[in-house]
């Protein structure tokens, strides 16, 4: 699975130390423990969920002391058990302790977003539905977003307004109709950009379809709606149901035939997967 | 209320941009709205909440085209109606697209957070304890997850390792028992900064008076602990309440009388208020 | 046309200038010229080409001192003239003189590969043959020569190795062959993204067409061999040529019917288009 | 010879991986290629040329993956036989995948004004005459290209704005005379700044020389002019000649006597020195 | 003792070295000294004092060249003692050249600091006064200059705006009184951030001490009333004096029974210690 | 006379901002002065004092608020008088004291440089010697440190090691002899650069004319032996003297007839211009 490039990871761990650190530093350890200190630590989850971020976390230990030795246990994609160990880190128990707030913060949010991800495609198994994420990421974060989506079982949409088209409503109204703006994106855009339309109703998606779009968004579609959508589209163009998905109703959703169901929910609002660290 | 330092604003702004953008800009926008294409819109929830973050909304659309005319409409810390728009933006209507994910993905997340907070604060009324952060937030955007606890009604804990001292069982360890830990403290800390000690029981608790610490962190104590630890303690410490803290829960811890309780849900864990863009 | 996000303009700008002034800044202008001195002075090309970056090169002078009266005369993707200004600016002379060197080296260098390209596109006239770049651009001025390929009325093939798949020869080694190498891309890429494979012989073309690739890149081929793939293709994937394009070569490979050319040479081979700066 | 510093270049390649890399990384190789194929690939020039960056390509590869082999297999400054490996690589085949395009976008821009410089360098030889640049740069790499420059065989002139006083006619215009402007900088700048003054004439030539400037830049004379000059100036001044500088005309121009040759041409619009990677 | 952040060491490093080596690097040492040459040599001091930043000094070499060989021969708050060696450095010639004044630059400016300060500490010996620094610091370099006085045995206040009030006449005119003001700021700041509040007179520290600040600043008070403001105090707050701090009146504040001295010239005007660097 | 680049200017108040104000701001002024306060207030020198740095100061003030109205009372290179305002600032009471420290830490160092330089200027009235600064400055402000010294009335020597030779011992060890440097030297760098050699003795001055330099720097010489190295040298360098410059020593040094005498005591050790910022 495509990593987060090792530059984009280091810019984020070092803001993030740069924001827990401060001028002073941890002013608690190095008031209260020898410099040359050693243990060893073990990171384990409290709850049952799926890892994303292991080497995230072992780059924060390694960017506060490349002379820490981190070993994972276990690795991203994993369903970790609650209490069982899935990284050690020993050495200078100053720059354990430096680094363990600034690697669980990465490792509980990306695994939590994992593990909220893996909940969506547990409910979609044996439909042909991929579950994807959207734009609704936090600020700063996104390459790790769409990273921890890949390790619970998702795929990814597009990662800005950069690498694909996506047209709504607005853009509709001022290019004149659904074929003038797609005619006039595939026009203006480059041959490897996918462009995709977004619809509320089945008019709009015949009327969609006319002008030939790679994927379809169908937008807050009742499953009936979503079935009929499949019918007609007959495999023209991508089917992307997007709206009210949950893990109550995404089975459901699934089973209509859409290829692809995108969540915002799973990066803006998956609750963390709550991580510790102990020293042994 | 304290706000956010606005260089500090910039900064994550420009990095949530650079990461919405990339290297193409908004292709869709682009190739189907034309340049000098004006338009008004607003942004309101789709549900009940409180705002945080509004001014960062602002300063997102301003960055992308400093002559929009940006008109908040409601205040941070305002408990904000579903569908009562609270943000209105007038201007090149490529300029409003471009800047609405970034403006709505800071000011839902935000105000996610403050809405959670004054979930845990209405539950407190009457009481003196205040709702306090800790330093689980989200990487990079720390003093912006502060601030929306502020926004809450909260209270923020220290904000990163440099700015108090907090003595846990590791520090006690290697220093040899609390007195020796607090008293070293003490003496290579700075006299601004405050010194706070965790306990997990009474007992530690009384030792840990003795040494005078100006802040106690009571971890996971039931609140029958709680309250008699209040009365031991007398006024002699500020006392704080961690652990299993809820909306259920927190009323009951409250009411034991202690200063200050603390949640990390509020900041790693709140759904996100739900808020949209809406073109007049 | 899509522009350059305006946070990569300002930049790389920045970037020129700490480059251009050093710590000491323009020694020669603040020791002979007075600091109230104003004048007026034009850009203007010393041959034909097409324009690319003006509002670049504006941009630059409003870096150096934002109270400057800059005012572009022409547009980018204009065929400007010799001895035509295209530009003019008013102010400090001494702000005049700071910006003069990298605002032309912004818009000469642009300029210049929008004239490279548009010599390509004018010998494509009358086919359906689009002139696309490669990512063989000047590091860190990729979206600025992207930019330019558009201004010169070419097309952007993929800005990176991050939104588009384009399978090669290792790729297709290390997968098997060229379906596995595809069906593995489609599983693991998100539905947005365009995968595109190369080949050097109609043989591989054949067996790669079977695999639904969304665009096929021709390396190399003769232009019998080209008209050859544009028959057995027929529209099932699009293709696209590469290799020894040159202004002689390029419309008999437009003429094969294949869908996009690219060339490296309009990017890192362009010379620039001559411009200068006179005082009035 | 004088090598760029390293956290320029260490600068560079990182914004280089950046605008390559973008989020979500080399999708392609992570897809098609196993995390633990390893690879041994040889970078050679397609044609013959001069090579400059070879340690910049290096550096290239390592700043994506330490543990990559990179060996040299000839320096900066030598003549490059086409397919002649020049450089090899071994280990991570992704990781090869991952750095190619920037170490080769680097050496190839490098090389190509290495050459163009060899060029002008080979045609003036027995002449006392060097080969100079100028700041018509690529912005944001000037650093990298002065250093190309060098290895072509030429030599630098100032850097930028701040590093050496170059008089021009709005300067004389401004400060009123020549012999004003030069007396004027020589009064503000510091002891170690080096004076040089522009002029188009002999009778210009003759007026400055009697301020005793360090250097006279001769800008578009004919080659009796710069003879004259040559003579007239007996020593005084270093004569510098600019203007319609080619591979054809610059041996006349050496001939002259005049000590140094400027070139914009040399880093604004040489050419790539065409190289490849190949796997073995 | 507490260190200054590794990451905010490097970034400081990084920013002394571009503005030394530019885009030219140290043109005299590559001009002169062969690549493979090899040398040692020594850091000492040529007077007396108190060493702060060796391990800065150390880590500017090995950012030129991590191949050189650091040993210190001393270490921070030793009494370093004229021409005694506190460093030494081995390894290519050329990069001790090109490290030497940036590491000296670092050194001597931070061991000044310490060297003021220990000479005020010096003075108090045998009261129980801490000597503090303030804000007035060099801009960039206060976590250098912090840490510089705690090496000197001083001891830091507040790092910045942020970590602690510090309530001055003009805040307590707005705010009304001393008590509105002492007030407002406990009820709006987190728990673990100390309130001082400064005064002029005995009177406005009684009408302090009714609002319970932790810190009261007594600026510029004579010694008889610092003594006075002792006896009323009795406890209830640390009290620090202020204003005409020099090593000629501190033993006389200190004896006062103050707890704190704060001095604004230790870190805004002490001399550098004067170290050099000397081959071997 | 030459301005610092505003960029670098603009870059250092940044940092010098994020340093004072970290991630929660000014926490004082936020809860004891109301948003909507207003106040002038006025920074005049405790002592009288040559200024430097009212720009930076007035642009610190300008990047906390751009609406603050910030007025110069008097200009760089001014000799100000003690209680006579030099800046007046009004608008937001908050933004003002947001700003205070960071502007007069600004103002306050480079004005203490600028008055310990004018001393030294003052003392060489009638002489032809320029006093210069040197590389020995604080890491981070070498630009602002360097104006600051022409605003004193001094002259800058090099500003790096980039952009001018200068020999020392080593380099004359390496390369053989003074001459082999000189000359290697002249080789190897451009047509622009000065070249510089350190003797110590009349001998090696001697043997250092021979290989004409551009400037020698006579080290730590007694005044008779600069004399005779005044009249030896007769016009034919530059010459420069070091050691031993103080108040008290530099008019004799002065009258020996060198032309430029260094000092690194007024960028490292000058004490501060005492400054405040007064409300009215």
């Amino acid at each position: 699975m495509a990593a987060i490039p090792l530059l984009t990871v280091r810019e984020a761990i070092q803001r993030a130390f740069i924001e827990d650190l401060g001028d002073a530093g941890d002013i608690t350890s190095d008031a209260c423990i020898p410099e040359a200190a050693t243990a060893t630590a073990v990171i384990a989850p409290r709850k049952n969920g799926v890892l994303a971020g292991l080497s995230v976390a072992a780059e924060a230990f390694l960017t506060i002391d490349p002379k820490l030795d981190v070993q994972p246990l276990a690795a991203d994609t994993d369903n970790a058990q609650a209490r069982v160990a899935v990284l050690s880190v020993s050495g200078s128990a100053r720059s354990i302790l430096m680094g363990e707030r600034v690697a669980l913060n990465f490792l509980s949010h990306m695994s939590g977003i994992a593990t909220a991800t893996a909940a969506l495609v547990a409910e979609t198994a044996g439909s042909k539905a991929r579950i994807a994420c959207t734009r609704k990421t936090t600020p700063g974060l996104r390459a790790f977003e769409k990273y921890a989506v890949r390790c619970g079982g998702g795929s990814n949409h597009r990662f800005g307004l950069y690498d694909a088209v996506m047209i709504k409503d607005n853009h509709i109204a001022a290019a004149g109709d659904i074929a003038k703006a797609i005619d006039g994106a595939r026009a203006k855009v480059g041959h490897t950009v996918s462009i995709e339309v977004e619809v509320d109703t089945i008019d709009q998606l015949v009327e969609a379809l006319a002008a030939k779009p790679d994927i379809v968004l169908l937008d807050n579609m009742s499953t009936d709606d979503l079935r009929q959508a499949v019918d007609i589209t007959n495999g023209a163009a991508i089917l992307e149901a997007s709206g009210n998905v949950t893990v109550e109703t995404v089975a459901a959703i699934a089973a209509t035939g859409v290829d692809v169901i995108s969540s915002g929910w799973i990066t803006h609002s998956a609750p963390v997967l709550d991580l510790g660290l102990d020293f042994k």
